[in-house]
């Protein structure tokens, strides 16, 4: 099967997570990067596009120029993946769904609620397929515990735990040059929420993800406990979910010794789960009544569903990267269904969309709103 | 030292914890049980107590009969522990405290506010001591945490999780016949509280134990999942502390996969705790910036605080009930000391009594009136 | 049931095993001390005896002595514990065997192979019993683990791994005034073996104790590496069973980061089994070809091996002390069966004996020897 | 910097390493596939090759064929990945060595000492390099052990315990269809080691990697549990290194629970480490007298040398892949160098080569000779 070509906004040379999505394109051999406009500032952009072995035609100064250009290749790009501060989000993916060219996203959808209907639109009115990195859905034990909870054998769920501490924020380093503290700490790149929209809303998606459920409403207290820091640095979150169950989100980025603690339990009438990113390749599985299980990647025990998403045998681990690979893989099978004339809900599948994007920005309005009101209830 | 002279009310031959008290006051040959009520049908308190080894006309058929006839005798027990349900704390108590003889009291405090506020006056009104057996206080790692934090090792505390999981209640074992469900799944003998008094007052505890902090309000979701049940087996709660700490504490007894899952985590500007009851001899500690230290008891990095209440060198696990010997042996210390003319509260030291109960009331009590309010902030 | 009388030789104040014996003889409450002979030193003696509450004309200045009287007051003890430095093991036993009086003693059976072999005689011609203090067969894990085995839930044993890794020898401390560490690095008190005399008789005496196998003949290479050290402080092990197994056993006192790092693994044709002694209320099980199981100590799971020798709920750790008391219970148990007229060697049950004594002097001979010849297979 | 053009040798549709290689060598980006002998059956190879998306006349029926082939083309590969069955590597190495072709090559080095020998002067008498893929030195906290021995932060070094258990040869799968098996079990085709050669070489190369230690002389324990088995499956091995550092190593394919269990612990008289690859991020470092530190990969006490092979932020997981990817990244780095004008041996840095080809090879002679001597010492 041919790759997919593909470019991509922002990335630059020290940005992190764009270097993440390259690797992920490629692990699984289905993406060539052809094109980016990889900085706002248009010599870094060059420089960086350089050092990434893109033409020098390729290397654009800007997303518009980068969305015109492309589209009227013939060999132009057929996706593009947008890796930029949050605020960004939107007018990019706009560029480039309205030319037709599949969109791959970093969460959170965008920076604000007008930015989120917007590209709500912008995804309706493309034929263009639109994909959110919600990449820890992409852990083959994530997709074992959902297909766990799809077959009953948790029986009906009742609390739900989630929780994602981090300690980077500890200190106010957005004041002292770091730029990854800089602009997630600043609401007009990042939006509304601070800690609550970069790592509460992985724990949000995958409490849903995996449990299939749907927030109802949630009560939620947020602190700035950095120096001067203008968004939410910790998070305590009620949540209720359609059809009873509760659960508890609580997210950190000031807890020292914690570095990306993403945690899901899960526990119902018949049985509880328990995943751990930071050892992902093991799940823990107790049938209620019996001893609790290790269930391992590929290991005796492991579902088809981990399977299906598997590289390597077990007890030899696969980390984050090969989770975010996964993501990148099925967007390939569903740009290249789609470009053979399947339909585009049916093409994404497990795939996080607009859908899950929406219910992200819907969890960090609920979360912002709440804690303005002393913690009330709010419905998502 | 000679041997302090010991009743027990309750804890006849089929209650768990009555055990649990008497090996605990074994264990540092402190204690020497002589006297008991061990149950409230005469037949059953004979038969426990010849088990036990006591004097036919020391096993006494009801608690106020054992209060009279031992405070008349001149060989008659110094100090009674009180191992009942709940509802039978407060008379139990007082028929002691009343005549002097000191008293150990296992928690929650009582089963309603008015018996709380009666025991407040009873103890007050005595010059007895009351300890309450917040057992997990006596574990040397909490003793170090604690120490730790009073020293300022972690900075100011901002943040503080709480967590308490437990299974045995998934099922309605309370209508198959489990006696230890009953009693605790009804409101006459237990009081409002189900999970939340029941181990949610051990978690709320030790937070405050070791942070030093006290509540200031708190929001509770109180859920009832097993069919039927009458009262909570799950809560979630946020947690305001003076000072402008947060924190976030789950209970629950219908979560498989869980025994007693105490768990405390305490993060300050400069560094973070963690520690968990069922593996108590390691103590995690991160200083902010550098890798996290694994404390072990009585190893390099305990301190004395925690080798105070050691009795084995490292590598050995001290557990449960070494922890619960650790209050009956410092009830001990402090019984001779107050009958040697020590002011009490001096003498309690960092023991539990009627204040940790009375805070244990009270957090059952917003417990209950913040989730009948649909989770509204309630002062502690 | 009426408490056994107990006397102690050895014990001192300022001895660590003693205290653990005495705790570990009042967990359950069968035994009471009520004579000793606690130090070589009449004075310390005197001294040590009233710390614990002994009568006067009870603190013996010697076992001798001890021994005679005892042994001809009506109330004279009716066992002894013996916790001194391995070569007054003997000497002393023999002085209670020869009067009849029950031996409790501390592992390795004696300081040489002569007084072995005169141990053996002494126990053969005394109506008395002999009971050896491997103590972590009494972890009721330990107790499960060998009942899998048994029951042929691992099938054929082909694999033994087992260690016991320790670091505090690392440094000379012998030549630093560490009492415990200046006898049990001398020929003269503690035998030929230094860290397989302490620590590895343990780890071979478990292995043997849950996997019921025999040692054929094994290979060892034995260091000192502290310096100036008389005994050996690491040894390697490769181990030949009857029947085919085969093992290695890996013991170390200069390993730093380990404190008893005792741990146990067996693989079957049809299964695996892993225990570790520093978190001993789990046990791994994998049925080959399955998920692995944590089974828990009272948990679902635990069997009834287990379940017999345990206290408390599962949750709730229970550690070394009460392992201990494990097996002073069952002597406990054994004592009251032979005075009522048992067979002593069905008493004894899985209690471990001279047998296991002697089984621990042969793996001691066996490794000096063939570490003498350059690792040479020994016969066991 | 452009990318090598690599060509493969054996991993068509159905083997697991092929796979591995080729994931590796995409993460960085530095090498692109443009040929292929991927089976011995033509018309596998030109079916794996399609698959591969390798152009039609670059999928060659064998190794010879593309080595003379490719070599006389401008855009010949650079360098090749022999991914084969042992017994293939050296001739197929040679083809390319002798052409100045780059190979890089799975271990052991080959399946005969003869074999060992002519790669050795194949290798001297060629100016291109030769890689051994002991991937697991990639692994970044590897580095950093490296590096702290090498620091001196254990101290001397003392005892090393290194161990690689697996599981999946517990049953006779050799009989029943798995391919993997059938080879690995085969002395023509494996070589005279069977878990020693597979895995055993692993271990020992990490240990020697990690402690800069040579082996001296080893004694061995060889079984073959599995039925009809020809090559062993367990292997107990005690190993002497130069300057009296001793060692123990256990590999085995028949312990049911473990995976890929490979786990290497050093202790020197001033401190400890302990590394197991299940999970690779973190590592135990224990300085003599003071508490275990849990370094993580790019976390707070991180080291320059396992930063430099890392990719992304600690507590996203890195795994196998991203281990052996950096093994490739840095023969991308040496062949450039080389094709620089660097020489080789400097460009190699800390890559394995012959040499430590030669001494896995020697391993593999020395367990066997040893254990068919009844586990006598034999020179390494």
């Amino acid at each position: 099967m041919t790759r997919i070509r593909l470019g991509m906004v922002g990335g630059g040379n020290d940005a992190f997570i764009g270097g993440v999505h390259r690797i992920a394109s490629r692990i699984d051999d289905r993406f060539e990067l052809v094109a980016g406009a990889l900085s706002s500032t248009p010599e870094k952009a060059a420089a960086s596009g350089k050092a990434l072995g893109l033409a020098a035609d390729r290397a654009y100064g800007s997303f518009e120029e980068m969305a015109e250009t492309e589209a009227a290749r013939d060999d132009g790009i057929e996706a593009v993946s947008i890796v930029t501060p949050n605020h960004v989000h939107f007018p990019a993916a706009k560029a480039f769904l309205d030319r037709g060219i599949h969109v791959i996203c970093d969460k959170p959808l965008t920076a604000t609620q007008e930015d989120a209907e917007a590209m709500k639109k912008a995804v309706a009115d493309s034929k263009a397929l639109f994909i959110l990195t919600h990449n820890y859905t992409g852990y083959p034990l994530v997709r074992q515990a959902r297909q766990m909870v799809e077959n009953g054998d948790l029986g009906q769920i009742r609390v739900v735990q989630a929780e994602y501490p981090q300690d980077w924020l500890t200190d106010p380093v957005e004041t002292e040059g770091v730029k990854q503290a800089e602009w997630r700490t600043d609401p007009a790149r990042s939006g509304a929420g601070g800690a609550v929209g970069d790592i509460g809303t992985h724990a949000y998606n995958l409490a849903c993800f995996v449990t299939g459920l749907k927030g109802a409403e949630l009560a939620a207290d947020l602190q700035s406990f950095g120096a001067g820091r203008r968004l939410d640095d910790n998070a305590h979150v009620i949540l209720r979910f359609d059809g009873g169950a509760r659960g508890m989100l609580w997210c950190s980025q000031v807890a020292p010794g914690n570095e990306n603690g993403l945690r899901l339990r899960v526990y119902g009438a018949r049985g509880g789960l328990d995943w751990a990113q930071e050892n992902p390749n093991e799940l823990w599985f107790t049938p209620h009544g019996e001893a609790t299980r290790r269930i391992t990647r590929m290991g005796a025990g492991a579902s088809d569903a981990a399977n299906a998403v598997s590289r390597i045998p077990p007890g030899h681990p696969e980390g984050y990267l090969e989770g975010f690979a996964t993501i990148y893989s099925a967007a390939a099978d569903a740009i290249r269904a789609v470009q053979g004339g399947a339909d585009p809900d049916t093409a994404l599948g497990l795939l996080p969309g607009i859908s899950a994007g929406l219910d992200g920005m819907g969890f960090i309005r609920a979360c912002v709103e709440s804690s303005a009101q002393n913690a009330a209830w709010v419905t998502l």
